[in-house]
């Protein structure tokens, strides 16, 4: 954050202190907060990470946690006081000046701010001996100091130039804590800022805390209010992230320190602190590309569908079907999967991934990869069909006008990552995570949209064994049509190999909504799926799979509904594994 | 549950609906619960779904879930009514009797139990002309019924012959209500009884009952006693299992439905109403065999350790390594891991195990498998050891008196069916689940012990990229001892390449706890773990790495300290990681 110094705690990311030193440097942090528990596992003396980090650019930039220290008996603050001079000694070893004190949740702690105050003035003293500075938190779950407001009572009580707060966004959001407050305390009394995220989860706050955090942008807490007001109180500190999260922990930790530094550069931005190359304006996609090893079995459902081949690519084994404004890239090498929009200023696209650090790939046009390795492409208009040579295939048509969405199925481990990289990258606008119970176990699914590109980030949640015979990474494209009954019978006419819908949905359906008894035969004659809400109808329906992977889905939106038919993600997904067990 | 009916619901078990109902037939149930989304999903109509069950062996007896029908304004009554119609019509083509009204979560309902009295007595005037039978159960989260004794008053004041009371034990204890007044209600009023334990979690309760419910003994929930006032009332109805798992959801069904049918045999046998052989007294551990193609590096360790080869397997390249009381079979073909326990009536085990679902296998000796395939063995004392010639090597020893645990990594699909075979067939106590950080994600760890033998169960609980360098599936057998550090000494004094554990941990220790100087000095010298517990203390240390998996533990209990050092268990994965990364 150009004058402004980043950090990452070293619980955010997987593997041993080493692991995590090396990620963090490559994502270009300024500094790290060292967690106690992979200091305790590390091989390196306290005066070797110093040097190993030193070697890496990280500046150490606290020690944390130390927990339960003060409102004790007097035999217990001595035996605190004791243990607190070690690691004090430990940190004078380790290089750094400040460390985090957590409020205390011991039994042993006393209801006295007075008596608090006075254990920290003592601690303080013992830092101050050394050149070093008490941050002082209150945990949401503290078991009397659990607040910011109090927490700061007790520091101005307590009066002692080494003695500060420690402010984490987790502790002060998650139990609905009014951030504005923070504008009241002089910065320089906050000696350290923790940045975390995390979605709104109904559940104990101390295990809300411990597993589900995530970074800036990827949960539901308004972290720009937040980082408003501790920025407007002069706090010079790093911003730095405390994230503990159960995916991120087991994760690559260079991806994971990647993401985490991309959701500085999105809270920045959100600030109006960036210089990043705004986000030019889209106008929706302008092709998809399929990794198609069997591409005649593709062609042959496009086919169904009412597309014709409109191109050959004029180097490579791709081919280019339309149907009015969808494309559609077969690519026969079955190396890569695309996505490609349409942008006012793809160069600018492009310097703007890139800036959020997707790696630039050398594609002829302007294109980044995604997380995931898809590969994004930014295209002006029709400049990119100069790649292929026009094929004058007759004009058969069945209704569809372009593409509607593509589904992204993301590894388990990116999934957060991915949403933040669109939304971040693409100026897509992220609906909330949606759970559901899929046949074989459950799906997580968030949609990214904005200017005509709507995109679904889909992950199986739990899937480990042998078992589960669902598509794995299934390759789904959905098309738009205004008429999608009529688009069905066009495409049945022309043979699309379209999915059969069991007979008990539409009797579900005949039971739970007044739907005009008309319009039901034909969804039912048709196999065409239902949904609606606040804001309309949603008419859809799927092919049968071509080749392992690949499929395709038809959507009609009536009057504004703005979903994706996820309710009936579950009856695609039996069809499909009906089709491979006893189809054909 | 010889005259009692035995059933479970579809929800409980992952795949499309014909999946499910072939792995409840295949283990043995007499019915199933057909879950509504699982037949909206199936290609098959409600009449071959009968067709399918009674091929099948099944009964269906019961349709579920209805939802939000009662004590609603007349104009959606009439409308509930109508869906309800639809349903009964279905379920007289499914040939089921039955469906589970759940009490009403809409905001249209209003709080007034004469009208949801009134309401349900129409829906029973429907069933009733069609010879069904409506079953209203208070979900935990109902909008206002949500405890038996409100739908119990419920049932009561509509006094319908076709109307009673479905029964959860999930809905009933996860609020903490008392289950004695279920002896209240006549048998003949509860219609349907739905069995699941679950873990105490401090979480959203709708949220807990729709991803971590468990089969009966899984749980923390006293599901023997809940089931003993149900069948005090004079019910005649199926125990059926109702369980939404998230990891079941995903799992291989066949293994989840034995799983399940288990449970219930466990059950009944806490009930006293098994007819299952008795589990035999236990001595101990009889041996353990490790799986190890590098047979020489394993070989090595032993020899470290003060092990000396005492017999060469009369038929197989299985060498027996022994000292004292500990016996480990070094397996060079590779193919398989084993337990032993030293059973009082080798044959009554095997026999239980079998009555308990075990598959047997041909071993020469009494053997079942596991079901992560472990093979366990039921030994006699040492009758076993004719199956070796004796070797006649000169005894070492390095002070180490037996077999103190042996650590089993379960795969993540098998872990809570692991506990229950293992405390169902030998008739281990388990100990809480644990869970914690690991360098390379959470670990959920949990111990199972009884008469000498003693085995913790482990699983990585989120691991699924490609990252995560920490040891796959490790075997890891923990010897006793009666004195650690002299049992250090003497081994590296016999070349036993023992772990390194780094000085930071020492230096924490000594910051922490209030340790002999002389006993942290020693600790330190020989890199010994150390713990305690409200019972003692426990002194540990571990080989490195034989192989690829293979690593050994040594331990020491001081005064009754019960636990397993898990504490300790992510320096001892770091410093495996180091040394695999940086050693040798």
């Amino acid at each position: 954050m150009a004058e402004r110094r980043t950090a990452i705690a070293t619980v955010c990311l997987s593997g041993t202190l080493e692991d995590k030193l090396a990620a963090a440097s490559s994502a270009g942090f300024d500094g790290v907060e060292i967690f106690e528990n992979d200091l305790l596992a590390s091989r390196l003396s306290p005066a070797g990470i110093r040097r190993h980090c030193a070697d890496l650019g990280l500046s150490i930039d606290l020690y944390q946690p130390f927990r339960d220290f003060e409102a004790v008996p007097p035999e217990l603050l001595r035996a605190n006081l004791r243990r607190a001079e070690r690691k004090l000694d430990l940190m004078a070893e380790l290089g750094t000046g400040t460390i985090l004190v957590c409020s205390s949740v011991s039994p042993d702690a006393v209801d006295d701010d007075e008596l608090a105050a006075e254990h920290l003035h003592a601690l303080a003293e013992l830092a101050a001996e050394r050149g070093m500075r008490i941050a002082y938190e209150a945990l949401a779950w503290g078991r009397f100091v659990n607040t910011y407001q109090r927490s700061w009572r007790i520091v101005r009580r307590a009066a002692h130039p080494a003695l500060g707060l420690c402010l984490d966004s987790f502790h002060i959001l998650s139990v609905g804590g009014d951030p504005a407050a923070i504008r009241t305390i002089p910065g320089e009394k906050i000696f350290f800022v923790q940045l975390a995220d995390a979605p709104r989860l109904a559940m104990d706050v101390l295990q809300w805390s411990r597993h589900h955090r995530l970074f800036p942008g990827q949960g539901e807490f308004d972290l720009t209010a937040f980082t408003g007001h501790v920025l407007a109180t002069g706090y010079r500190g790093p911003l730095s992230l405390e994230v503990f999260n159960d995916v991120f922990r087991q994760a690559d930790p260079r991806l994971t320190a990647v993401d985490a530094m991309r959701s500085l550069l999105a809270l920045r931005e959100s600030l109006g602190l960036a210089e990043l190359p705004e986000a030019p304006a889209l106008h929706g996609h302008a092709f998809a590309e399929l990794a198609a090893p069997a591409g005649e079995d593709v062609g042959k459902v496009l086919a169904g569908l009412g597309f014709t081949v409109a191109g050959h690519h004029r180097t490579k084994p791709v081919q280019l079907w339309a149907q009015n404004g969808a494309r559609v890239l077969v690519n026969k090498t079955g190396e890569r999967t695309a996505i490609a929009v349409d942008s006012e200023d793809p160069g600018r696209s492009a310097r703007r991934a890139e800036a959020y650090l997707a790696q630039p790939l050398r594609r002829g046009r302007e294109a980044v990869a995604a997380p995931d390795s898809t590969e994004l492409f930014f295209c002006g208009g029709d400049d990119w069909l100069a790649d292929f040579e026009p094929a004058g295939e007759a004009g058969r048509t069945a209704g569809i006008t372009g593409i509607d969405h593509v589904a992204l199925t993301q590894p388990f481990d990116q999934f957060e990552e991915a949403a933040l990289f669109y939304r971040s990258v693409l100026g897509l606008r992220l609906d909330p995570v949606v759970e559901f119970a899929a046949p074989f176990g459950l799906v997580r699914s968030r949609a990214a949209a904005h200017q005509g590109v709507r995109l679904t980030l889909d992950t199986a949640l739990v899937r480990r064994g042998e078992w589960a015979p669902a598509v794995r990474e299934p390759q789904h494209i959905a098309f738009a049509t205004g008429d999608a009954i009529a688009s069905a019978k066009a495409m049945r006419a022309l043979g699309a190999p379209l999915l059969d819908i069991p007979g008990n949905y539409y009797d579900d359906l005949e039971a739970r909504l007044d739907l005009d008894p008309g319009l039901l035969a034909e969804l039912r004659a048709q196999s065409v799926l239902y949904d609606r809400d606040e804001h309309g109808e949603f008419l859809h329906f799927y092919t049968e799979l071509a080749g392992e992977r690949v499929f395709f889905e038809v959507v009609q939106r009536i009057g504004g509904y703005r979903g994706y038919g996820v309710a009936n993600a579950p009856i695609r997904m039996a069809a499909h594994r009906d089709r491979r067990l006893n189809g054909r």
